[in-house]
């Protein structure tokens, strides 16, 4: 089953204590696609500039990403610029020129309006509500958010969240949605809101998911060269909606599984820089890797 | 199987979000010996002052706790104060009177030298090492150290290292006992210094387990009420021994086990001030919650 995205492809330029890339592919459309595509069709939807080149369109080329909804207009593409603590911990944006994505409107391609999934990503809360009028009766629709909307348009979110069934955010975003600290409360206010679930990214320390069934707790892979974080959010996102979209029953072992994938694809893709680790990923490297997640997290009863 | 503990026994001072209590049970000797106690004896070395009252002894009777070694001299037990931020994620100590602490010499009783686990609470390594020459060839020796000791007596926390089995402490402490950021990098570092085992207790983040047969992650227990975390390292480190000083067998699937049990009682120990909590503490409690650590961490293979 396809999988609708909307988010943003981008230019990213990248300093971390282990070098620098330059105006190479970023955006959080790009890691999620890249991501989904190794379980589900993935129809893209956003917006690039005239100086969008072959190279970055390689990408997504040769895999199951339908590319009629990459709009492509006069101007300069999404850039942004960031620079990453020595710890990796923390990260300082340089600069972020919108360039054609401060006018982005999303247009949905006819034949994306029955994707059964429906992945929101990090734009303003009104075009995702736009959105989510040019589809038909998704089986699923899961979102993403930032500080930047929770503070700046907190009504529009709220609507948004309204008819989302899946919210995936970080910790500190789960803190300012619900005004609660303990997160425990957090996600409780915030289910309340909308999302049946809504799964917490911790970043180094894993993540939590909080569903109809109570919670799940799933550790980032401990990896030992972490190169550059840009983007493990948005592949999280992607493995995990992409694994659910290849998945006959959407249910609470599948949320499960899927968040673990998720995790999976992120460990890969903060081994190095842009989506370049995930370009060459195939699939029994990424179920390898999904086994020592539970060799990683396994104990029995006593 | 008997455990061996050295470390303090005090009075706390806390202050947190909800709440203050004054003068109450604290000390990281005090934290172990109840939370061990439930799967095994513990013999008890600590030093308190003529003021330390028969309702903190209380906490310690009717239970296997050996007070022997629990010497009592004149003059004030150690007392702690802190106060913690309104998110409990950080704390500021008030002020630490050593009082008796300060000229604390352990001396072993005699029947407590076969003890076959032994733990070395946070005190001087110095301290550490004589408590090892008093005891005949343990089983197991688990080590607790912190930031004071690492940069103040980094040679002698090396030497105490060298006679260690398994090293519990924060990733903090790990990073700096290192020299490494990464926290994989300073697991295989520290294990180069003498400890087979490694745990990096991250608070509500849960634990990493570094050993012979690579790495284990759980997640700390996500509650809705944090009260006071005073204790629950060291609560989980008396989770952890207990469990292994009463199980036949110490290897890498019990190591596991033991960390589980280890969250376990960290998370009952977090509910309340002081002991509060671990004093009306059941087994069937603690096997139910457990069995709950079960069903947050599990997901199956795809």
């Amino acid at each position: 089953m396809s999988i609708l995205v909307v988010g943003s492809v981008a230019y990213d330029t990248v300093e971390t204590p282990f070098g620098r890339a330059e105006k190479v592919l970023g955006g959080s459309a790009s890691f999620f696609s890249v991501a989904a595509a190794f379980f589900a069709p993935v129809n893209l939807v956003a917006v690039v500039g005239d100086d969008f080149g072959p190279a970055a369109m390689a990408a997504f080329q040769g895999r199951p990403i339908d590319l009629e909804g990459l709009e492509r207009t006069a101007g300069k593409t999404f850039h942004w610029q960031g620079k990453y603590s020595y710890d990796l911990n923390s990260r300082e944006t340089v600069c972020t020129d919108l360039n054609v994505f401060e006018f982005f409107k999303p247009r949905i391609p006819d034949r994306y309006r029955r994707s059964e999934h429906v992945f929101l990503g990090n734009i303003d809360p009104v075009l995702q509500r736009q959105v989510l009028d040019q589809v038909e009766r998704p089986r699923l629709v899961a979102c993403d958010t930032m500080n930047f909307w929770i503070s700046g348009k907190p009504d529009e979110v709220r609507r948004t969240l309204a008819a989302v069934d899946v919210l995936l955010i970080n910790d500190a975003e789960a803190r300012q949605l619900s005004g609660e600290w303990n997160v425990v409360k957090a996600a409780r206010a915030i289910r309340a809101l909308g999302p049946r679930t809504l799964v917490i990214k911790k970043g180094e320390h894993g993540v939590l998911m909080f569903s109809e069934e109570g919670s799940f707790a799933a550790p980032a892979y401990p990896l030992e060269e972490v190169f550059d974080p840009t983007g493990a959010g948005d592949t999280f996102a992607g493995g995990f909606l992409g694994y659910l979209a290849g998945t006959p029953k959407v249910d609470e072992a599948a949320l499960r599984r899927a968040v673990v994938m998720g995790s999976t694809l992120a460990s890969f893709c903060v081994e190095a820089f842009s989506l370049d680790r995930l370009l060459t990923l195939s699939r029994p490297e990424i179920d390898a890797r999904y086994r020592l997640f539970k060799r990683l997290t396994h104990f029995e009863e006593v």
